[in-house]
């Protein structure tokens, strides 16, 4: 990354488009993400105009928007025009206002009217990522007929892999086949006789993508169609935008999972001030939460008082609640996201996690009893002559709080799904906030129970 | 997933296997996962052996080695000889050594030394997820002659969509190129003339699956070829693997952030004894990591004996220094997987989160100051008569513990990946026991500073 920096700083943009022109389409957009965007733009339009298109119909460019906008207005509408209509929607999606509008108006009609369709669909759903460009033949058609087709329109569809037959005159989708069993066909037989005899798989256009990419990952599709609800076909979704979702999905959960807003924008493009916005929200949320445990030690401030040696396993106790926590959040978001547990399995989750949290807590707590034992014995620190009750404390603190942390942070998802919350915002932080606080109630109960008239 | 289970209790396994002949076999795959493995394997030997080779080649079927272990010899070798190459290797993955050599004995001679060949290389390689059923044509042969072979072989290959033209002498692997390009082109024509200019993508047996993943994503391929070093074709990673791998990974990646080790399993479905193997172990180390927490604050007992009203802050404190370095953790963790960031890029890193650390302190800061101001002013607690000082404390130590906590938490992954080990094992219960001790010795020196001479 760093030495095609390092290289490009030299060249000028037209020395540029032409060491690029036999390059694969992703390494040039690799190579211009890297570039100022004024080289960039020079360089995309110093190069031919299938091959520019070439670039912007590649998912991975940056500043897509801005490239097109810095084109000439014929250079932009000739390069809109012969864009998939995904990509082409998604530049839409990232203008601003104004040169949007005027770019529009360099549209013909028909691209204008698909594109506003596309644009018309909410972020992350199949509508918003689907292409327009399909192969779609009418059912009275025979598989010779189906095949020249396809051979005549491939150049301007996403995917001819996978072949649609529609009904001739409602045009509702009546059967999905592959170029694969197309092929294998007698020429002369129809199109029907190569198709699978089973209802095609479909979505809707507001079906969420992490869903299509689920019903295409369990189904092995190469592509999912979207219908409306009288049928009709309105664009496909393809494996390679679904592989694109998954991976912007994963960072965002593991972002969320981190306890911040997720990025949308690689680490090292997103300024200071969008960076410190995704992370103080959190930040500041969790923060606010935790300060309920001053107030909680507010509470035992004369216990505290009189049994400083209390004090000294605070950290280590929550801070054990907090990791069991995280281990059953991390657990559940991932079950509920591959539809392993559903929201009514809440209870199956809790009467596993609740023996699980017990054995988790009752090793920590032999550890911690051994500690403070070994400690005391060998005469590295000295807890009073009640280090034998200090020590029960501190072991039945931790069974109680590990226990209650993996109970807590196996239901948060649940609890946070159940009243319409995204799962995945149970974050290890927020798990961990949560814990704490009902943690250090649990510490200084059970300290209570155990040296009330001894230490307190 | 309930209501499939709740109906199938009251079927035999051959009005199963009746109802399941005309389902997708990925819906059977959901059904049979569903049963005990009795049920199940009988339900597989009552279906057409076309049907249950179907279903073994799917990759979500669970327990594929036992039931294919149930079947008579004959059927296992009818059925392992039918499979995909990969799917085979996957369920001898998962025999036990006995069954494993008796069903070995059943194969014939070519199916029994590709098979093991696919099992010497290990977990998690383009070699352990390839396919060696793809279509090669020699370079010599026409469009026409290529078309016809595809035809022909259709129905034993994984994948027609990418053809491999191979060297006739040699069989090196000369130029990859598409069904698509394929019908497209003339038929009299070579082979050659439908194939792109440039040298074909390969991987070799030997490269990460996340690696082959990056690739194919970058390129959109539906499949990636993996060659030896003579350049000869072992076998293609397809799409639909590398989603599979995708998932797990994902899983994987969460479930180590959580602080434990990947589970390899559904949740509902693993053991409770695994369950505790895979928590316990990490769940332990970061208990003796936290110990030192106990060790610091006996360090500074004589401080806490005579300010109490420090401890009231430790648990608020600490856990913002954990917070903040989760949030930098996941962000880098996710940097690195998708090779945004390098290992030699750790520094510009580090002076991007140096001032965002700064930023995001003194905010947390300030909360914590005006809290304290507002709760002296407003009666609702009292921090003694050096509340200022406390509450400057306080702020200062945020500043130092949430910039110390980015800086960690950033530079974990780095450091995890210099030494060898899987940046991702940086979880964020990893991060915040970390921050914990180093962020009481923080606390406790600036209260020194500010309080000398007054409560110290």
């Amino acid at each position: 990354m760093n030495d095609t920096l390092n290289e490009a700083e030299t060249l000028d943009p037209d020395a540029l488009a032409a060491e690029l022109a036999n390059e694969h389409a992703a390494d040039i957009v690799e190579r211009l993400n890297a570039e100022p965007l004024e080289t960039a733009s020079v360089a995309l339009s110093a190069m031919p105009l299938e091959r520019a298109v070439e670039v912007l119909d590649e998912p991975g460019l940056e500043r897509g928007a801005d490239l097109v906008e810095a084109q000439t207005p014929e250079r932009a509408a000739a390069l809109l025009t012969a864009m998939s209509a995904d990509r082409r929607a998604e530049v839409f999606r990232h203008l601003d206002a104004a040169p949007r509008d005027r770019l529009l108006d360099g549209l013909d009609l028909e691209t204008r009217t698909s594109l506003t369709k596309l644009l018309a669909y909410p972020e992350n759903t199949a509508g918003s990522i689907m292409t327009t460009e399909f192969v779609g033949v009418p059912a009275t058609w025979t598989v010779g007929e189906a095949l020249r087709h396809i051979r005549m329109v491939e150049s301007t569809r996403e995917t001819i892999y996978a072949i649609y037959v529609l009904d001739p005159k409602t045009k509702a989708l009546v059967k999905a086949t592959s170029l694969r069993r197309l092929i294998t066909g007698e020429s002369q037989h129809s199109v029907l006789s190569v198709c699978p005899p089973r209802r095609p798989l479909t979505v809707s256009p507001l079906t969420d993508r992490e869903d299509v990419a689920r019903l295409m990952s369990k189904y092995d599709l190469l592509a999912v169609p979207v219908v409306d609800r009288r049928g009709q076909v309105l664009g496909i979704v393809t494996v390679d935008d679904i592989i694109d979702a998954m991976i912007e999905e994963s960072t965002e959960d593991v972002q969320k999972f981190g306890g911040m807003e997720a990025l949308d924008a690689p680490y090292m493009d997103i300024g200071f001030v969008r960076m410190i916005q995704k992370r103080a929200g959190w930040l500041c949320a969790l923060f606010l939460g935790e300060m309920l445990t001053a107030s909680a030690m507010q509470h035992f401030e004369s216990e505290l008082e009189k049994a400083v040696v209390l004090t000294l396993f605070i950290p280590l106790i929550m801070s054990s609640g907090g990791n069991s926590g995280s281990q059953a959040t991390s657990l559940i978001i991932r079950a509920v996201a591959l539809q392993e547990v559903r929201l009514r399995d809440w209870w199956r989750v809790a009467l596993r996690e609740l023996p699980t949290g017990l054995t988790l807590g009752a090793i920590l707590g032999l550890v911690g009893i051994l500690r403070i034992t070994l400690w005391q014995n060998l005469g590295l620190f000295d807890y009073g002559e009640h280090w034998r009750l200090v020590a029960c404390t501190v072991g039945a603190a931790l069974v109680g709080i590990v226990t209650f942390g993996s109970l807590a942070g196996s239901m948060l998802p649940f609890i946070l799904k159940r009243i319409g919350f995204d799962p995945a915002s149970a974050s290890a932080p927020f798990v961990a906030t949560l814990v704490d606080v009902t943690g250090l109630v649990i510490y200084f109960s059970i300290a209570l129970i155990f040296l009330r008239g001894t230490l307190l």
